[in-house]
């Protein structure tokens, strides 16, 4: 709920404001502006009732926030939002790209990848620490050692990192490791860990999930930016499709469609999009095409031989001739890669 | 991947193949049978091979497993499951039906649905606590507040009660105060809470997510079963849809397509699947033809005051109507309500 | 486009108008009512622009229909509409079986499998002689032979006949053999067929595609009706899905959601709608159990025979226990079979 | 099926296997190679049983076609097939843009938009006559007089046309006045008309039915090639979704999944695949960076007025920009717009 004060409240009227909304148990937001000051009430709009703020003498009107995910709305804030995950801007001039295994599952491993990755242009580390699986007999991870092995090769080679957290509970624990989390498809709407990241300040990579639509994503994303974390990234991946062909339907206008609603940069996941190795460079420049500010790409020196995800997932020699053919796309773009 | 030993071999080979499983980091299974004794090795085959099993002297093969559900398959398990919820047998002869409110609003409304549920032949309470909404500003439920509104109530009342858990960090809360678990179509896939809850005995409703495979959903269950908790209830809630008739898409052919790959109860939720009041009754009954085991039914006192899914609630006269008109149909399906 | 006249306009008035509106291109309708005269026009609704009828001293109002498909709504057409087919009435108080194989395929056959339907108590033939299939190289049905066929063993044993009709060319050809056509899913777009089929006054019987929406399927009936052609039955058989366990997602829901919008009867096609034979009998109770008026069911004498569709088609003992099962379950909806 | 002959079989024997092959009611295709004669028989593959071809003295093998579509499948057809519409070459080094109205309305409206589309590089003109709407109270199109519109403009300003044809029965008259015939969404699985036009041996634009798999779309160009018509050009315009974001979701991953599969060209369609104007511009850039060989793009001189699609309709301005900002695309994919 938005309430909007008239031109003549003043500083102490917005503070009380506040406060009584804060005392039945909503949250509170304050945005002084120009001309006027805005307050948000965040909550059940049913219990802001009990303020009866239409008839207040200060407040001009409540009206439910426009778009129902407000903080992640380009409506209030145009620009678009830039995010440094460990120093590496994302949503500026410079496409980034993010590579690396699909799971972490040695130190010799990692760091190969992660200097062929570092080699081809590669800017940030992905490697999955934990594994949410279908089966709770595949490879779950190596968990904190993986998030051992992950710190210790980004030492080395000079990359961020990014990983997948799985449990509000372990957030800290990956917060002390990792220079950026990774929330998966599967989790968009867990709730509970949105929340806890949202109580971070590290930048979050947050995955649409198969049957979000959009509105879905940004309410994600709005948790997190509810709870005092701006730093979010959203990520194309694909959805629930009905053919066999590919993995999943990579939904590249979302790519616009999002950028036409929110300020925040949007990453796009060829690998998982497709599932298909041979489609990922193709749909990586489609990525570059329609404005994504950044590729998540599945890496591992033998795809044959990897843990998980093999079948999607490039070489390191596909890798450096994807980075080679992706440079005259992002230039295209009016970008840098 | 399972593992047959040779006729000859003895329980005490046995236990030092489980040792050597175990030794390895994964987690082994015994399944002493009538001719042979069978083990399991869960997690990721490769560090399987470690141990040369094949070509152990007492090992007969090694295969994967037949069915990537193993504990939740008919294949294994021909005979249905009847899970016991505080009492009442879910998968028996009796359909059961579970009544109640979205949300726990307070101890009156909750008070007079239960004894309006109870009355028209309902035998299970639900009502949420912690609440899972798309928008963070949403009512996101009382908590646990909530939770003891509602065991307040189970015990005035006599229904035994079903609630809502996000978190792995609430399991243990939960567990104090309500006699059954569920687990949202929005977190089928939140495998840490599965896990927490298969270490709990309780029972548990797990709902199919909206892009999940019968697949998908069955190998969530075995998250649970796998971490020692048989008592898992499935129930078909509706998928994702195109078309906005109807919230979702309530695909019932899961109910006989699921009894012929698992002995789970299955349970149908006509509220969530067709999200419109007016739908609830016809797919109630339609649920009970096609084999369904019980129903999650919301109700309120007045749908239109309800802090959440007014829209696809039956009121306290309505709801004792359906209990009234599903009768015939429970006995033409063989069976009483 | 609906134009409301005025209370004082006459007949001749309403006359005049009619005129003005076939003179610019357009269809008229003339809608006498008890109080107002309502003419609607059919077409481009800019076209009826040029009229400036909004300033027409004798026109009330002009709006564009409530429910874009007219005739097909119950909004102007209360009570359910009941076709008769080849004398059997569907959308009544019987619950209207219509079995019968997927093609004709000799004489022999549809005459054995037409006796077993009529001796379990179906009441109309099914049998195709034009097939469309996904591959050229699939067979393709006997076309007029296969019409012959259908027409003689219809009278052999007494019961009415519906077949499907691909081709505009075909209608009259199809008119001359059968009592009823069949549009199947694929073709419900197919404007062409559905006017030609309009310019009949046979029943036809009108499958939803799998990609439709309900309104999509309330307006392709609405492009027959609006040809002159009432007698319309509509029929859900699977919309398209995401998991292969089944061949469709069978939306039973559509029952309902359609009733509530149209005053045409509607049938049921489970053996498509799963394309599983064991899920055909519990599916199809589920479809009398939420309000259908009938079920389209593929019967041959040994389903491993058939020339196409074997895998979701019952023999004729199962199709004589369904229909035995089905009993207790079409009284419990009020209904004999 | 496919026989393959012994090295021996001389044309004689060939041609007498194809009169055994017509005899039985199949179609036979004569298949001479290098090394050995290829048969092929359409048709039901039970019929084909009789000849006992298996056990002919000059018959190599019988065995069923290895992708389910032959003709359009890239296993025996490794080169990309160049399709020659009105003289411009799809699928060759130059990227072939397709501009124009989703409707002819008048000469003068059509030849001002087939100007600026020529003007700004659009090498050939779409506009349609014979319009398939969802409502049968939609404009439906001109029809004939919209086909001599065509031809005039297109002789005027030198553009080769594109048009949908819906009715088997317009395919003669289509074909007079237009360069190439369109098959929309709709019509995917039209069989009758796959036919017709395969009788023809003008192009066609084949667009993918919205719940359409990759393998059901190859199948329907076999149908045309399978008639003798090899001129086919598919096209990517968006499949089924559940996001109302965007009317359809473009499934660009199709380019590269059906070149794997097929020789014959792809275009895709951004203007239906996204349903919005915004989204065009981006998506077409995408198109090309994927591999498209061209694209559909709804052009009009004033959308807000055009009878048709507005929404998703480029405006002159717009469509001589994104012309424009197309080209470094083009070249980064190595070729010409």
């Amino acid at each position: 709920m938005i309430i909007v004060l008239k031109p003549h409240a003043t500083a102490a009227h917005a503070e009380e404001l506040v406060r009584d909304i804060a005392a039945v148990g909503l949250k509170p937001l304050h945005m002084p502006g120009a001309e006027r000051v805005v307050l948000g009430a965040l909550g059940d709009e049913r219990i802001l009732e009990r303020l009866h703020l239409e008839s207040h003498p200060l407040v001009e009107s409540v009206k439910p926030i426009l778009a129902p995910y407000k903080l992640v709305a380009r409506e209030l804030h145009p620009a678009d939002t830039i995010v440094s995950l460990g120093g590496v801007a994302i949503g500026g001039d410079r496409i980034v790209v993010i590579g690396g295994p699909c799971s972490v599952e040695s130190a010799g491993q990692l760091t190969t990848t992660a200097r062929a990755v570092a080699a081809a242009g590669g800017r940030i580390l992905r490697g999955g620490a934990f594994k949410p699986r279908t089966s709770p007999y595949a490879f779950q991870g190596l968990g904190r050692e993986g998030l051992e092995i992950l710190k210790a090769v980004s030492d080395e080679v000079g990359l961020p990192t990014l990983t997948e957290v799985l449990d509000p509970a372990d957030v800290e624990l990956v917060d002390r490791y990792a220079d950026g989390f990774q929330v998966g498809a599967r989790n968009m709407q867990n709730f509970r860990l949105l929340q806890a990241i949202g109580r971070s300040r590290k930048p979050v990579v947050l995955k649409r999930g198969m049957a979000a639509r959009i509105e879905d994503l940004l309410l994600a994303a709005e948790y997190i930016l509810a709870e005092g974390n701006p730093n979010v990234i959203l990520c194309e991946r694909g959805i629930q499709g009905f053919d066999s062909a590919t993995r999943n339907v990579l939904d590249l206008t979302a790519v616009p469609a999002i950028k036409a609603r929110s300020h925040l940069p949007v990453l796009v996941d060829p690998s998982h999009g497709t599932g298909v190795r041979d489609y990922v460079a193709p749909m990586a420049k489609a990525a570059v095409a329609c404005g994504a500010d950044g590729l998540l790409i599945e890496v591992h020196q033998d795809p044959r031989l990897a843990w998980s995800d093999g079948q999607q997932t490039l070489d390191h020699l596909e890798f450096a001739a994807l980075m080679r053919d992706l440079e005259p796309f992002a230039r295209a773009a009016g970008r840098a890669l």
